[in-house]
């Protein structure tokens, strides 16, 4: 590995001598620059460039159910650790539902002194806060599962997760007006589309850093993300940041809904179900190189990932080139925080031959990324969500660049 | 002030007795939730809720140039401190050109060693960075300069500022592999649009914190700012961000271009002109309420703005309600860091009588935001650029909010 990396300080020296496509030219005034003439003048809402569009990819409709499915963020397009909303991953159970805000209400009742209901205005005069958290699908990676490596991108492959700026109202407000009983264990959280979407949280982890999140990256909440109102549950998988939130009831006891029994829950070896497994393990990925990729060229390239942990925050990214046997500690190009994406960046000098590149990463508990064999050796072989093991990149000699198993 | 405010402690005690909008309701099963069964499919790429529609304003289109002109971020209809970047805010000098990447080079020349010249490819595969970083226009508020208040929304008057998070190479890369001649002070940036925007930039400034920016918000730039490449100067006039660069020239003396000369300068009290006053003053704004709002009713609202600095981090934000005559500290409720937006929040308890909203921040540097007349105090009544005088909104015994001078 050691001759194969360069660390940040190397980059320059080995970018002059191998540099990525810098050249010299003999320079022309008139020649140096192809000014563009046609331009539009400034307006209300802007557009990507149609020179790079980014579309969600992976797009999944379920054969049962009017509107049910999925589409992920294309992280192989995508760079930093904020995910334009546009391009946010969604799963939804029975499509996007077009909430109009003056007809939708919140209640919280159950286990409380006062049942309360709140419209969306009443909400938006609350005290928010603000974070930047991400969210990953519990069944997010869930191919990497499946005997056969499929050869796909990152984000067909694992882009059922984002990052975003959340901003809202924490819970823990809204249940204190309401009077928590003593008895009061748990909440369970619905959604008004038309699946009822509907999850039990225990109350510990409801009174800890939960919103009711109103704005995503700034703006108001988009349908497909929970319009006008979702729960936001950060560090645990998607489902149970319920969506379109339309009543929280608090109980002693889970609902044991459809969703946490037939669904979102880990099988395990022996037959048995581990139920309320919430938090998403930690995690990382590299987003480019990638599948489907092709290194034009020989020299420095830089290795760049995306890191996450349900647990903390992101402590060390260890970036492999031979597959596992040697790791270099690729530096935080983000600012790591609590439940949040971390951007990790390390130059790589590819000589033209294969590679297996890897990442691993190590959250602030000490929880580390798992291989492939240790994720899955708990499970049964038809479990597929929590999936976090190491993602290997194949490297040809050719510079093609696939998903494959070690 | 102390008996019209309360502090985030106070707010729940507070919400209990006068809360925004909650209240007790029968419940019936079956009544509880408005259900909705209309819902589209997961798709590639998403859009905002037709109910909270939030579009730039203030569009102004230049009457002697094509294209140019500017449009403000509705800062009043968001929240958090990223701005989504179909809502970032414009302003071009001859329009927004349409770049094919794959035409379009950065070249470096003037006194260097050697001269470079590097395509979007190119670029792509150095070692980026990743920030979050506010932009300002140079003449963001200049609304507030004019001799009467005007009554318009927060994002009218000072709607030129954005937040977003920003990935590009850092410029000392591009620079060290050009080699720097030891007479070059300055560079001297050049946009590819038809208006050939070109600015002078002190090459300590350029050495420090400047990138090309590629990403914006984790997507490849848009074209309204600067696709496929622009130059981001944190901290300093947003017209010294070169957009669609696509020439770095070194020198030892500023070019002293029309746009640093006829334009972006700051006229003085006695007819001289402050050149290359690029940082922006730390500044800040109450967002909630601000104008044209109303308050709903009387009881407890959260004041919500934003602050920033061109010189280093947000320390503090006070808030008045008495036009200045006392100050209480409002939490910041994003995390500061250097030269991003930073969101405050105060609870603030209503009762009906008329009031003057104020927030005046403090920067790390001790940079104090000054009041509108301090801040006028230097320049010539015709200048315009670099205001940051406190904002006043007036809150009328209706509720009404309006912009006034105090």
């Amino acid at each position: 590995m050691t001759q194969r990396t360069v660390d940040r300080r190397g980059f320059l020296k080995a970018g002059a001598t191998v540099a990525a496509g810098s050249l010299v030219v003999p320079l022309l005034a008139d020649d140096r620059v192809n000014r563009s003439v046609v331009a539009a003048p400034p307006g209300d809402y802007g557009q990507p460039s149609p020179f790079a569009p980014a579309r969600r990819e992976a797009i999944s409709r379920h054969p049962f159910g009017a509107g049910a499915g999925a589409s992920s963020t294309p992280l192989q397009l995508l760079n930093g650790t904020v995910t334009p909303n546009s391009l946010h991953f969604e799963r939804h159970h029975s499509g996007i539902p077009q909430i109009d805000p003056a007809k939708h209400t919140l209640t919280i009742y159950g286990d409380v002194h006062q049942s309360l209901q709140f419209s969306y205005e009443d909400l938006l005069a609350y005290p928010l806060e603000t974070h930047l958290y991400f969210l990953e699908c519990s069944g997010n990676s869930y191919r990497n599962t499946l005997p056969d490596a499929q050869n796909a991108t990152a984000g067909t492959l694992s882009g059922l997760v984002s990052g975003a700026e959340w901003t809202g109202v924490p819970l823990h407000y809204l249940l204190a007006e309401a009077g928590i009983k003593p008895n009061a264990k748990w909440l369970v959280a619905e959604g008004a589309d038309a699946s009822a979407n509907t999850r039990s949280l225990p109350l510990n982890i409801a009174l800890d850093n939960v919103m009711v999140a109103l704005y995503q990256n700034g703006e108001p909440l988009r349908p497909s993300q929970g319009f006008p109102m979702r729960l936001f549950v950060p560090g645990c998988e998607g489902n149970i940041s319920i969506k379109w939130l339309t009543a929280i009831k608090l109980q002693a006891e889970p609902a044991y809904t459809r969703e946490e029994t037939s669904k979102y829950t880990d099988l395990l070896k022996d037959g048995q179900a581990e139920m309320f497994s919430l938090r998403m393990g930690v995690k990382s990925l590299i987003t480019t190189p990638s599948g489907l990729m092709t290194l034009p060229r020989q020299g420095v390239v830089e290795i760049s990932g995306l890191a996450w942990s349900g647990h903390g925050s992101i402590r060390k990214v260890e970036v492999s080139a031979d597959a596992g046997r040697s790791w270099v500690t690729a530096p935080l190009q983000s600012e790591p925080g609590p439940l949040r994406l971390t951007r990790f960046r390390l130059p790589w000098r590819w000589q033209g031959a294969p590679a297996i590149l890897q990442s691993r990463a190590v959250d602030d508990r000490g929880n580390i990324q798992p291989s492939r064999d240790h994720a899955l050796a708990r499970y049964s072989p038809l479990g597929f969500y929590h999936y976090n093991g190491i993602q290997s990149w194949q490297v040809s000699a050719a510079g093609e660049v696939k998903n494959v198993y070690v």
